[in-house]
Protein backbone atom coordinates (compact mmCIF):
# COMPACT_ATOMS: atom_id res chain seq x y z
CA UNK A 1 0.00 0.00 0.00
CA UNK A 2 1.43 3.58 -0.88
CA UNK A 3 -0.34 6.80 -0.57
CA UNK A 4 -1.84 7.81 -3.58
CA UNK A 5 -3.03 10.70 -5.33
CA UNK A 6 -5.45 13.38 -3.66
CA UNK A 7 -8.26 13.25 -5.88
CA UNK A 8 -10.57 15.46 -3.90
CA UNK A 9 -11.57 17.39 -0.95
CA UNK A 10 -15.09 16.55 -0.56
CA UNK A 11 -17.02 19.87 0.72
CA UNK A 12 -20.40 19.45 2.08
CA UNK A 13 -22.95 22.43 1.49
CA UNK A 14 -26.31 23.01 2.14
CA UNK A 15 -26.72 24.77 -2.06
CA UNK A 16 -24.27 23.65 -4.56
CA UNK A 17 -25.76 26.61 -6.31
CA UNK A 18 -24.38 28.84 -3.73
CA UNK A 19 -20.84 26.93 -2.84
CA UNK A 20 -20.25 26.91 -7.20
CA UNK A 21 -20.80 31.08 -7.10
CA UNK A 22 -18.08 31.11 -4.35
CA UNK A 23 -15.72 28.92 -5.81
CA UNK A 24 -16.21 30.75 -9.65
CA UNK A 25 -16.68 34.35 -8.50
CA UNK A 26 -13.89 34.59 -5.27
CA UNK A 27 -11.32 31.94 -6.23
CA UNK A 28 -11.61 32.15 -9.74
CA UNK A 29 -12.60 28.69 -10.65
CA UNK A 30 -13.18 28.16 -14.54
CA UNK A 31 -13.57 24.74 -14.52
CA UNK A 32 -16.88 23.59 -12.89
CA UNK A 33 -18.69 20.28 -13.85
CA UNK A 34 -22.06 19.85 -14.00
CA UNK A 35 -23.85 18.84 -10.95
CA UNK A 36 -25.48 15.47 -10.92
CA UNK A 37 -27.42 13.20 -9.01
CA UNK A 38 -25.80 10.41 -7.25
CA UNK A 39 -28.96 8.57 -5.10
CA UNK A 40 -27.05 5.42 -3.73
CA UNK A 41 -25.20 8.01 -1.84
CA UNK A 42 -27.81 10.28 -1.05
CA UNK A 43 -26.47 13.27 -2.47
CA UNK A 44 -25.95 16.07 -5.43
CA UNK A 45 -22.58 16.01 -6.49
CA UNK A 46 -20.51 18.94 -8.36
CA UNK A 47 -16.70 18.68 -9.24
CA UNK A 48 -14.69 22.00 -9.60
CA UNK A 49 -11.26 21.30 -11.04
CA UNK A 50 -7.86 22.45 -9.30
CA UNK A 51 -4.76 22.69 -11.79
CA UNK A 52 -3.56 19.54 -9.45
CA UNK A 53 -7.00 17.77 -8.33
CA UNK A 54 -10.63 18.56 -7.35
CA UNK A 55 -13.55 20.15 -4.89
CA UNK A 56 -16.39 17.73 -4.47
CA UNK A 57 -19.06 19.68 -3.41
CA UNK A 58 -22.10 17.87 -2.19
CA UNK A 59 -25.48 19.08 -1.04
CA UNK A 60 -28.04 16.16 0.61
CA UNK A 61 -30.55 14.65 -1.58
CA UNK A 62 -33.50 14.32 0.63
CA UNK A 63 -34.00 14.05 4.42
CA UNK A 64 -32.61 10.82 4.97
CA UNK A 65 -29.02 11.92 3.22
CA UNK A 66 -26.57 10.72 5.34
CA UNK A 67 -24.92 14.43 5.43
CA UNK A 68 -28.31 15.71 6.83
CA UNK A 69 -26.45 15.45 10.69
CA UNK A 70 -23.60 17.11 9.53
CA UNK A 71 -24.76 20.26 8.12
CA UNK A 72 -27.37 20.52 10.86
CA UNK A 73 -24.05 21.02 12.72
CA UNK A 74 -22.64 22.91 10.12
CA UNK A 75 -24.99 25.35 8.53
CA UNK A 76 -23.11 27.10 6.33
CA UNK A 77 -21.73 23.92 5.34
CA UNK A 78 -17.75 22.69 5.78
CA UNK A 79 -14.94 20.16 5.10
CA UNK A 80 -16.68 16.57 5.35
CA UNK A 81 -14.31 14.18 4.19
CA UNK A 82 -10.90 13.37 1.48
CA UNK A 83 -10.07 10.87 -1.09
CA UNK A 84 -7.12 9.30 -1.93
CA UNK A 85 -6.94 6.86 -5.21
CA UNK A 86 -5.87 3.31 -4.78
CA UNK A 87 -4.84 1.51 -8.08
CA UNK A 88 -7.31 -1.63 -7.06
CA UNK A 89 -9.83 -1.60 -4.68
CA UNK A 90 -10.19 -5.00 -3.78
CA UNK A 91 -6.57 -4.78 -2.43
CA UNK A 92 -6.98 -1.64 -0.84
CA UNK A 93 -9.93 -3.35 1.17
CA UNK A 94 -8.09 -6.41 2.30
CA UNK A 95 -4.88 -4.50 2.99
CA UNK A 96 -7.08 -1.41 5.26
CA UNK A 97 -9.10 -5.05 7.17
CA UNK A 98 -5.96 -6.85 7.69
CA UNK A 99 -4.63 -3.59 9.62
CA UNK A 100 -8.40 -3.74 11.58
CA UNK A 101 -9.13 -0.46 10.45
CA UNK A 102 -12.80 0.17 10.28
CA UNK A 103 -14.65 0.07 6.92
CA UNK A 104 -17.70 2.15 6.68
CA UNK A 105 -20.41 -0.19 4.52
CA UNK A 106 -19.86 -2.09 1.73
CA UNK A 107 -17.24 -1.09 -1.77
CA UNK A 108 -19.33 0.65 -4.13
CA UNK A 109 -19.85 2.84 -7.19
CA UNK A 110 -18.79 6.66 -6.17
CA UNK A 111 -19.42 9.99 -7.66
CA UNK A 112 -16.11 9.04 -10.24
CA UNK A 113 -17.87 5.74 -11.77
CA UNK A 114 -15.37 3.83 -9.48
CA UNK A 115 -15.76 1.72 -6.61
CA UNK A 116 -14.93 3.72 -3.04
CA UNK A 117 -15.27 2.83 0.15
CA UNK A 118 -15.31 4.94 3.16
CA UNK A 119 -12.71 4.51 6.35
CA UNK A 120 -14.23 5.60 9.86
CA UNK A 121 -12.52 8.77 11.36
CA UNK A 122 -11.79 7.09 14.47
CA UNK A 123 -9.04 4.96 12.56
CA UNK A 124 -8.15 8.08 10.39
CA UNK A 125 -6.75 11.19 13.55
CA UNK A 126 -10.93 12.35 13.09
CA UNK A 127 -10.40 12.54 8.88
CA UNK A 128 -13.32 10.63 7.27
CA UNK A 129 -11.95 9.43 4.34
CA UNK A 130 -12.58 7.93 1.18
CA UNK A 131 -10.95 5.50 -0.85
CA UNK A 132 -10.84 5.48 -4.61
CA UNK A 133 -10.13 2.90 -7.12
CA UNK A 134 -8.51 5.81 -9.97
CA UNK A 135 -10.31 5.31 -12.99
CA UNK A 136 -8.89 4.00 -16.06
CA UNK A 137 -8.86 6.68 -18.31
CA UNK A 138 -7.46 9.19 -15.80
CA UNK A 139 -4.05 11.09 -15.43
CA UNK B 1 -8.26 35.77 -9.97
CA UNK B 2 -8.04 32.27 -10.92
CA UNK B 3 -8.36 28.76 -8.87
CA UNK B 4 -4.93 27.59 -8.18
CA UNK B 5 -3.29 24.60 -7.08
CA UNK B 6 -4.57 22.47 -4.08
CA UNK B 7 -1.37 22.90 -2.03
CA UNK B 8 -2.24 20.71 0.49
CA UNK B 9 -5.24 20.09 3.14
CA UNK B 10 -4.21 21.05 7.22
CA UNK B 11 -5.28 18.40 9.60
CA UNK B 12 -5.22 19.60 13.16
CA UNK B 13 -4.04 16.22 15.81
CA UNK B 14 -2.96 16.16 19.31
CA UNK B 15 -0.28 14.33 18.28
CA UNK B 16 1.96 14.78 15.02
CA UNK B 17 3.21 11.56 15.86
CA UNK B 18 0.87 9.41 16.31
CA UNK B 19 -0.87 11.02 13.02
CA UNK B 20 2.40 10.33 11.59
CA UNK B 21 2.00 6.72 12.27
CA UNK B 22 -1.30 6.42 10.78
CA UNK B 23 -0.03 7.68 7.32
CA UNK B 24 2.95 5.87 7.35
CA UNK B 25 1.51 2.64 8.48
CA UNK B 26 -1.96 2.38 7.48
CA UNK B 27 -1.99 4.87 4.39
CA UNK B 28 1.38 3.80 3.02
CA UNK B 29 3.33 7.33 3.29
CA UNK B 30 6.39 7.40 2.55
CA UNK B 31 7.54 11.19 2.12
CA UNK B 32 7.28 12.17 5.38
CA UNK B 33 8.71 15.65 6.01
CA UNK B 34 10.68 16.61 9.27
CA UNK B 35 8.33 18.00 12.04
CA UNK B 36 9.03 21.42 13.12
CA UNK B 37 7.88 24.44 15.08
CA UNK B 38 6.25 27.81 13.78
CA UNK B 39 5.64 29.63 16.53
CA UNK B 40 4.33 32.92 14.92
CA UNK B 41 1.56 30.23 14.12
CA UNK B 42 1.50 28.78 17.49
CA UNK B 43 2.12 25.14 16.03
CA UNK B 44 3.89 22.22 15.12
CA UNK B 45 4.17 21.56 11.78
CA UNK B 46 5.00 18.37 9.92
CA UNK B 47 4.47 17.77 5.69
CA UNK B 48 3.60 14.33 4.04
CA UNK B 49 3.29 14.33 0.58
CA UNK B 50 0.94 12.95 -1.45
CA UNK B 51 1.79 12.72 -5.03
CA UNK B 52 0.01 15.21 -6.57
CA UNK B 53 -0.24 17.52 -3.07
CA UNK B 54 0.35 17.28 0.39
CA UNK B 55 -0.87 16.75 4.34
CA UNK B 56 0.10 19.47 6.94
CA UNK B 57 -0.65 17.87 10.31
CA UNK B 58 -0.30 20.83 13.11
CA UNK B 59 -0.36 20.13 16.39
CA UNK B 60 -0.51 22.66 19.42
CA UNK B 61 2.61 24.57 20.28
CA UNK B 62 1.90 25.47 23.71
CA UNK B 63 -1.73 26.20 25.64
CA UNK B 64 -2.20 29.48 23.58
CA UNK B 65 -2.48 27.85 20.11
CA UNK B 66 -5.10 28.97 17.92
CA UNK B 67 -6.02 25.44 17.36
CA UNK B 68 -6.76 24.55 21.19
CA UNK B 69 -10.60 25.12 20.49
CA UNK B 70 -10.72 23.42 17.49
CA UNK B 71 -9.12 20.29 19.19
CA UNK B 72 -11.23 20.55 22.22
CA UNK B 73 -14.06 20.41 19.75
CA UNK B 74 -11.97 17.39 17.93
CA UNK B 75 -10.29 15.55 20.30
CA UNK B 76 -8.81 13.11 17.44
CA UNK B 77 -7.95 15.90 15.61
CA UNK B 78 -9.57 16.21 12.05
CA UNK B 79 -9.74 18.32 8.64
CA UNK B 80 -8.66 22.10 9.98
CA UNK B 81 -8.40 23.95 6.66
CA UNK B 82 -7.76 23.95 3.29
CA UNK B 83 -4.57 25.84 1.29
CA UNK B 84 -4.37 26.95 -2.22
CA UNK B 85 -1.53 28.83 -4.22
CA UNK B 86 -1.70 32.28 -5.67
CA UNK B 87 1.05 33.45 -8.12
CA UNK B 88 0.81 36.70 -6.34
CA UNK B 89 -0.01 37.38 -2.33
CA UNK B 90 0.04 41.58 -2.63
CA UNK B 91 -2.76 41.15 -5.66
CA UNK B 92 -4.34 38.34 -3.74
CA UNK B 93 -5.30 40.21 -0.83
CA UNK B 94 -6.68 43.13 -3.06
CA UNK B 95 -8.76 40.78 -4.99
CA UNK B 96 -9.82 39.64 -1.93
CA UNK B 97 -10.50 43.08 0.22
CA UNK B 98 -12.19 44.22 -3.37
CA UNK B 99 -14.54 41.49 -3.26
CA UNK B 100 -15.57 41.70 0.53
CA UNK B 101 -14.65 38.81 1.84
CA UNK B 102 -12.70 38.48 5.94
CA UNK B 103 -9.56 38.02 6.05
CA UNK B 104 -8.30 36.62 9.27
CA UNK B 105 -5.12 38.48 10.40
CA UNK B 106 -2.06 39.81 8.30
CA UNK B 107 -0.58 38.65 5.61
CA UNK B 108 2.32 36.58 7.20
CA UNK B 109 5.21 33.48 6.49
CA UNK B 110 3.30 30.53 6.28
CA UNK B 111 5.09 26.85 6.56
CA UNK B 112 6.25 26.80 3.54
CA UNK B 113 8.11 30.34 3.87
CA UNK B 114 6.26 32.40 1.49
CA UNK B 115 3.29 35.10 2.42
CA UNK B 116 -0.22 33.93 3.39
CA UNK B 117 -3.27 34.59 4.84
CA UNK B 118 -6.85 33.31 5.74
CA UNK B 119 -10.06 33.90 4.86
CA UNK B 120 -12.92 33.25 7.26
CA UNK B 121 -14.79 30.32 6.49
CA UNK B 122 -17.96 32.38 7.21
CA UNK B 123 -17.22 33.74 3.38
CA UNK B 124 -16.08 30.14 2.19
CA UNK B 125 -18.78 28.12 2.69
CA UNK B 126 -17.56 27.16 6.23
CA UNK B 127 -14.16 26.22 4.80
CA UNK B 128 -11.61 27.51 6.44
CA UNK B 129 -9.50 28.44 3.67
CA UNK B 130 -5.53 29.14 3.16
CA UNK B 131 -4.02 31.45 0.53
CA UNK B 132 -0.81 31.07 0.21
CA UNK B 133 1.88 32.29 -2.45
CA UNK B 134 3.19 29.72 -4.85
CA UNK B 135 7.37 29.12 -3.66
CA UNK B 136 9.49 30.25 -6.37
CA UNK B 137 11.26 27.31 -6.59
CA UNK B 138 8.23 24.80 -6.72
CA UNK B 139 6.46 23.07 -9.40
Amino acid sequence: MKLGRLNHIGVATPSIEQSIAIYRDLMGADVIRAPFDLPEQGVKVCFIDTPNSQIELIEPLGPDSPIVGFLAKNPQGGQHHVCFEVPDIVAARAWFEGKGARILGPTRIGAHGTPIFFLHPKDMGGVLTEIMETPKDAH
